[in-house]
């Protein structure tokens, strides 16, 4: 198992090797060596059996990596071997996309409510999931412990429910509101900022228009 | 204006650039220090000097930067001084959630229409913009040059979406679904990978618990 420090790059393609993985598997293909995973994935060979030496490496000289044991490993290193108490903040049309994203469920992300401030929209239901009135939110963190809370409430709304999630004890944060949320060490964000990622696409079609 | 290659580190930094001056400008800020920029945006100062220097240099010494140009500047790289026509293919949760993302459109990118090929979605309407038969693909494409496609179908579909939309001429593609898309040099392509990032949240958190 890990020890010592693993860069964020590498953590950063763990996700994506346990994605490739879980496609062998599905094709019922039963090893792998580091040149055959470099072809379908994209990195190196060479950086390949680097990213998985850094938790201890499961590849035997000639053989190759068994796949299921890899993605088995991998799965656990990434924090699969648990399930996960989540909670959407923001029942908009990204809280409730990703609250009807049964994909979570299936890797262990267990979604026990939606929060919103808008009365038209609490008491909703997204797949048997109730949306709470956010006044709540205190005392439902208090009642139900939540490792992960998913914020999908508009910019100006963000910090202060972040404030709150914390003070409930909650330790990890995917933010989906374009904004960049300020929290104790201790807390983890995970930030999706999705016109970030369309100006990128704008900056690099405005290139081609050019040519 | 920019000559030259432009790090990806920076490109990737130019859209939050972006958004803090948006917000400076909001507040009816007109100048700012890079000192100041770095206390809100969280680069350091001659990172941020080093950053806008890529672009011609828009500060004046013992003046700093004049907000509103520096946006304007900015929004003209990022290529927001033109308008794009985008296309949804995908009609379920995620392509329901971005096509009812009003903010998209104040940033240029307009909605045309949204395929799916599923029956029952065929026909409905988001935001005046209907959903149509992804049979149609074709001639759509044909009458309606479009800039940018979203692609928010699952996994099994989205490479011959994709090979679908880069015969039509689509040059850009935003894509949502947990595949790497293989597509021509000359195609961009930006993944949002949601299970990615959740799976980077769960990594840590196992971190947290062993603590």
């Amino acid at each position: 198992m890990p020890n010592g420090k693993i860069s964020m790059a590498v953590i950063r393609r763990l996700p994506k090797y346990h994605r490739y993985l879980q496609e062998l598997l599905e094709k019922d293909v039963k090893r792998i060596s580091s040149k055959e995973l470099s072809e379908i994935i994209g990195f190196t060979a060479s950086q390949i059996r680097q990213d998985l030496n850094n938790f201890g490496g499961f590849g035997q000289q000639g053989y190759g990596y068994n796949v299921e044991e890899l993605f088995n490993e991998i799965a656990k290193i990434l924090g699969l071997s648990k399930s996960y108490n989540t909670i959407i903040i923001g029942a908009g049309n990204m809280g409730q996309a990703l609250a009807n994203y049964t994909s979570f469920e299936k890797f262990g992300f267990h979604l026990n409510a939606m929060f919103d401030i808008n009365p038209r929209l609490v008491g909703l239901k997204m797949r048997d999931v109730e949306v709470l009135d956010m006044h709540n939110i205190k005392a439902f963190l208090q009642e139900s412990p939540t490792d992960i809370a998913f914020i999908c409430t508009n910019r100006d709304g963000a910090q202060r429910v972040a404030d709150q999630l914390v003070e409930g004890g909650v330790k990890a944060i995917w933010n989906f509101a374009p904004v960049d949320l300020k929290v104790p060490e201790d807390v983890i964000v995970e930030n999706v900022h999705l016109i970030e990622n369309l100006l990128t696409l704008s900056y690099f079609l405005k290139g081609i228009a050019k040519k």
